[in-house]
Formats: structure tokens, C-alpha cells, sequence
């Protein structure tokens, strides 16, 4: 390992583990009635659990994350995707506390999904996996948690799809977490969030390589998958960021070719976002994932704030000015209803030009106000806030 | 015709017409050096020319627009695209004025483009067609304006890829415009706009249907072509407008279905936007404009201001508070370079949720600020302006 490679990640290698319940005859019911199982959960644990197990902080991946959350996986010349933010002496420090990042239920990274062997065919499930939601991650997390045996978690932390898993574990098992980090996220998703994934998902199953699911073992459906990466990643950028990135930089031309190849660096970057993707995600976990994004809407026909009302926990919500995916509106929607709730809620927006993208990226505002919020849950005892 | 019909439209009954020029052996030559003819540019006229022909004006339509801007065909039950801005005693007048609108090069709307028939080989061109530039649009309409004998016109107008052919006039052929009326648009397109565009492109090329381009006369890309128009279409509404028009609404469910049909209302809008597309607009044509589009950029890598030294034109530039395509600041960059030119600019932005959209809806708003532009571009003479 290089000298940059340890300056970057002090946490060193750091290996997958995996949990498997719900066996037969003790299958998980999902939100839909359907059973599903065995489930296994993939998952990371980072720092030391102490005696009295009161310093575990849960992390959640974003929509094509894993649990590899942060450090190194053995040759691997990359870290985790949120290296920045865990290790000793960072914001969410290893040395304090005891991070567990788990692969949600769904994905194709080492926990149950569609591309995971159905035990009752011996092939995959492919669109015989049932619909999952948001809640059925967040029940298949609580076990994972109880298997650690731990009872109280010091707080829940994810950005995007993360944070949306944040704020239900807060409505699921409020007694179970003392407090929550919800970054670039919202409440329930909108017409255009809905829309956008609706878009990917037609795109992966117009594709005729998909075949109703069944492309295991055949050629994938690149250009389905490789269409809804562009897509998305239109949509994790800002406006702004595109233009100072790529603005109408041409590829390696004089001048424009007057023809459908390539001209300009945007529709390179897309292209090679779009390419690489097909071999490192698979396409049936990314209509099961999106749908569970779209299902979600913790207050349904329901006041919002009345859905909180046995929430006790502290939040810290994070959004970012240039995020027109999860436009900062709307983390202020949900941050209202938690402090007409009566709830402790620091909300802060971040100046920021990288749009979704900067709960990714923007490193070190993010690790201040975790840091702070942290010590601060540490010290604080269990007692109601008044706002 | 019945009496709602009448009253939405007084122009009653019109006629599409077309005119061809650039036979050979006076082929048009393109920006990009290619020899193209002949070519025929489909148009509409409303109103009458006066005498001394001073009172023309020349309206640009949008991507998938046509020369159909107001009245109805016969047997038509829907009218043109700008009626509520075009008729007698609207804002756009014509028992004042005279409307040429033209079907741009390269459309699949009446003008020569990719669809119609080459005359060297009795086929469709298909990518066989050249790539086109919103200069080459500008240079057909001209020759159109010409053989109508009209010398210099009162006005140039449209909004979003209509708004880009005003600037483009205001800049190729300063001499024969008197004013330019700019909607939604912006002076170059931008890294976002080209990125959104390719992913579009993309979606038709991967279509199997596609066939490099030579799909006549077989089975249409509708998948790819559908994609586009999804894309399309969220673009086009502000995130806003969507989440009032559609929120997290049902299609004629209790609840959600747990599968990949259709669940919400905003899928299935999408769906059928896409679905229609693809019989009314042509795969290639669509490829060609959103390439002519991207490659517009009025300054290249000159100064902006510089680039209008020649203008002369008065200028009406409105752009919508929620229009996230071309967004007002995008405007205000190309009125900023006209002002600093000595120019008379008057740059409205429009309050309204409507998005990119709001160029066709928001018809009360336009309707006041094209009258009464309209109206001092009548009575002032070619004095210059000091601002």
C-alpha cells in the first residue's frame, strides 16, 4: 500500500462480512404479505463495539452503493465510498465509535436480491423476486443489528436512499436509535422522482438483451442499463457543475464532426458512466431498488407530523443548494414537521455547486456538523428538547 | 365548426404551403461545407402584407414544432401551436400584421430532412441527410422571406429552439429585422442541454428498429423514440408543475401493485406521451435537431458582446422563473451582452411553476408584453437607442 493510499484511509483492508436469516419456516413477511427468504445481508463494521455497546452508529449506501462504506478491500486501488467521512479522526471516527454498513436488501452487492439464487429453483430469481420497500431494508437492517446484539444504536446516518432508510428507521424503532443524519434526501418521492426512475426503468426493459429479467447467464442489457446511468447522472450533477466541467469542451476535435459521434466531453463522460456501469451493477437490482424509492412516503395520507409522534430521537438533516434531485425544499418540509413535532433538529443547507452529488463530495462541511452533532448526542442524556 | 372552436380560433381554416429553392445546379452550401438541394420549406401565412411591406413577421417554432403555429387545418380538431398568441385582435394581430411560420430545415413537418426522399437516389435520405446547424435554418428562411419579396421584417419571433433562430437572425442578417421577440431560450447550449439531448440521440441509435438510420418503410424505433419523449417531457415541466399536476397520485388503484406495471399516474402520462411521439415525429429528424441545437453557440470563442456589434434590432427576451432547460440566467447572459452593446433590450421573467412549458401556456402574460412591444416597434423609427 502507498504512502497516499494510507494518508487516504488509515482504516487499512477491510473485509465483507455476511448474515443470513429468515430460514425456512421463518421467512420475512415484506410490506406487499409476500415471504421472502433465506435473507442474507452483507455488511461492514469499522472501530471497536464498547462494553456497554452504546457507541454503534448504522450507515446506509445510496441507490447503487454497497457496504463497503470505507478503507481498503484487499488490491483494491479504490476505498469506500464514504472514505472521507469514517475512519480515525474523521467525523464518523473509528476510534469512538463502531460504524456497521450494510448492503440493503435488494441489491446485487453481496445481499439478497433479484440476481441471488432463489433455493427453490436453484436459479436466479430474476422477476420472481418480490417488490421490496424502503421498510422491508430497514426490518432486514434491525435484524442484522439485533444479531451484533446490540439494542440501541447512538445514531442512523445516510445520504440519498440512505437518508430516506434514516429517517424510517426513526419512525419503525424510534426506541432504538438515539439519533438521525439524513443528507440530500426527502420524505416521500415526487412526481419527478418517480418520473426520472421511471424512465430508467423502461429503458433497461425496452431493452430486447433484458428479457423479461431472464438475461442471467446471457448478454446483459448494457444498453438499457448504460441508458439509465446517463440518465442519472444528469440528474446527481447540477447545472452549474456540468458547465464548469465539461461546458462545450470538444474531445480531442477542432471543430465539431457534423455527424452522431461523439463531439463533446459531457456525452464522453456519459457515455463511459453509462458503459461501466452494465458490468458493475445488475439491472434487475436497479428496477427493484428505484420502485422501492418510488413506493416510499412515510406519511402516505397521513400527517406528517403525526408520524413522528413517537420519534424521540435527535436529527441532523443536510441539504445542498444546487441539488434539484432532492431539492433542499424538501428536506425542509419534513424538518418542519419534526420540530412542530417538538423534536431536536439541526437543518443545515450547504452552499454548493455539485447538485446531489455533494454528499459525496463535499467533505468537509459535511464532517463538521457530524462531528459536532455526534459529541454532542454523546453527552446529551436521553431528556426531551425544547425548541 | 362549432362555436368553441370559432371562439378559441377566429382565424378559422388554414392552409399549409411550400416553397422550394436550391435546385441544382444551386445546391444550398451548408455551415458545415456539404451541398444540399433542392430543398423545399413548408409555411404558413396569416393576416395580410401591406403595401409597403413593412408589417411581416417571421415566428420560429420549437423542436418537434411545425409551420402549423395558429388556425386549423380543416377537419383538424386541435389548433396550432401558438393560437392563443396568434389571430385577430390577440397579441401577435393579424388584422395588423403578417405571420410567415416556417417548418425549419431538417424537421419531418412538410421541410426537406432526413425523411424525405433523396433525388439522386429516389430513397429516403436517412444519415445519409447532412448535419444541419440552426444557421443553415436561418439561411432557408431567408430565401423564403425573399421569395415572398419581403425586404425587412418587423419582427423575428419564438421561444426555446424557436428563440435560438431569433438571435440567429439578429446576428446573420441584422439589415432586414427590426426587432426580435427571444422566449426560453439562451445563446449556447450548455453542457446540461447537450447531455440530456445525448442521451435522447442514444436511446433512438440503440434501438434494434433503428437500423443505422434506414428504418423507412419497416418497423418504426418506437422504444427509443418513446425514451426521448419521456426525457422530453420531464425536461419540458418544472418539478413544481409535475408535483401539482400528478403528485404521488394512483392510475385507478387503491394502492400500489407490488410489480413493474403502471402505479402512478405521472408513469403512465409519460407513457403515453412517448407512445403518441413516435407516430407523429420522425427518429431521425429528432437526432438532427437536438445535434443542430447543441451545436449552436452564437459566440463561439469570441465575445458575446462582439458578436452582436452589427445588431440594430430592439429586443423582447422573457424567460419563466421555473424553466429549468434554459433557465432565466441563461437569459439574462445574452441580455447582459445586448445591453452592453448600447442595444434596446426589455428582459421580462415570468412567475410561474409551468417550467420550460410555460412558452405555450402562459399565453395572458406574453400576450400583454408581445402587444405592447409590438406596438412601439410600429411607431418608432430607426433611431438608435441609448439605454
Amino acid at each position: 500500500m502507498s504512502k497516499d493510499k494510507l494518508t487516504e484511509s488509515s482504516l487499512g483492508i477491510v473485509e465483507t462480512q455476511y448474515f443470513t436469516f429468515a430460514q425456512a419456516p421463518n421467512e420475512m413477511v415484506l410490506k406487499s404479505g409476500i415471504k421472502l427468504g433465506p435473507i442474507t445481508i452483507a455488511y461492514e463494521t469499522y472501530g471497536t463495539l464498547n462494553a456497554d455497546k452504546s457507541n454503534a452508529i448504522l450507515i446506509f449506501h445510496a441507490l447503487t452503493g454497497d457496504a463497503h462504506a470505507a478503507g481498503f478491500h484487499k488490491d483494491a486501488k479504490k476505498p469506500g465510498w464514504w472514505n472521507g467521512m469514517i475512519g480515525p479522526g474523521k467525523s464518523f471516527d473509528t476510534d469512538k465509535y463502531f460504524f456497521i454498513s450494510s448492503n440493503c436488501l435488494g441489491s446485487c452487492k453481496g445481499s439478497t436480491g433479484p440476481a441471488s439464487i432463489n433455493p427453490a429453483t436453484g436459479k436466479p430469481y430474476g422477476l420472481s423476486f418480490p417488490v421490496i420497500t424502503i421498510e422491508d431494508m430497514v426490518i432486514a437492517q434491525r435484524e442484522l443489528i439485533k444479531h451484533l446484539g446490540i439494542s440501541k444504536l447512538l445514531s442512523v446516518a445516510g445520504g440519498s436512499m440512505g437518508g430516506l432508510q434514516a429517517l424510517q428507521w426513526a419512525i419503525m424503532y424510534p426506541q432504538m436509535i438515539k439519533s438521525v443524519i439524513a443528507v440530500a434526501t426527502n420524505h416521500r418521492h415526487t412526481a419527478q422522482q418517480i418520473a426520472l426512475h421511471e424512465v430508467c426503468r423502461q429503458a433497461i426493459m425496452s431493452d430486447p438483451d433484458w428479457l423479461g429479467g431472464d438475461y442471467y447467464g446471457k448478454t446483459l442489457p448494457a444498453r438499457g442499463m448504460a441508458l439509465s446511468r446517463m440518465i442519472g447522472h444528469i440528474t446527481y450533477m447540477s447545472e452549474k457543475s456540468m458547465d464548469e466541467k465539461f461546458g462545450r469542451k470538444l474531445i480531442g476535435k477542432e471543430k465539431v464532426g457534423y455527424d452522431f459521434s461523439t463531439d463533446f466531453e459531457v456525452e464522453n463522460y456519459l457515455k463511459y458512466r453509462g458503459d461501466s456501469f452494465v458490468q458493475r451493477f445488475d439491472a434487475n437490482s436497479y428496477l427493484y431498488l428505484t420502485k422501492a424509492l418510488d413506493y416510499f412516503d412515510l406519511a402516505e395520507d397521513k400527517d406528517l407530523t403525526t408520524v413522528f409522534k413517537n420519534t424521540t430521537s435527535n436529527f441532523l438533516v443536510i441539504a445542498f443548494t444546487s441539488d434539484w434531485l432532492y431539492p433542499a425544499y424538501q428536506a425542509k418540509e419534513f424538518v418542519k414537521a419534526l420540530k412542530l413535532g417538538g423534536l431536536d433538529v439541526s437543518y443545515v443547507e450547504i452552499n454548493t455547486n455539485y447538485g446531489h452529488d455533494a454528499f459525496l463530495v463535499e467533505i468537509e462541511s459535511q464532517s463538521h456538523l457530524v462531528k459536532h452533532f455526534l459529541a454532542r448526542m454523546e453527552k446529551e442524556s436521553d431528556r426531551d428538547f425544547d425548541i
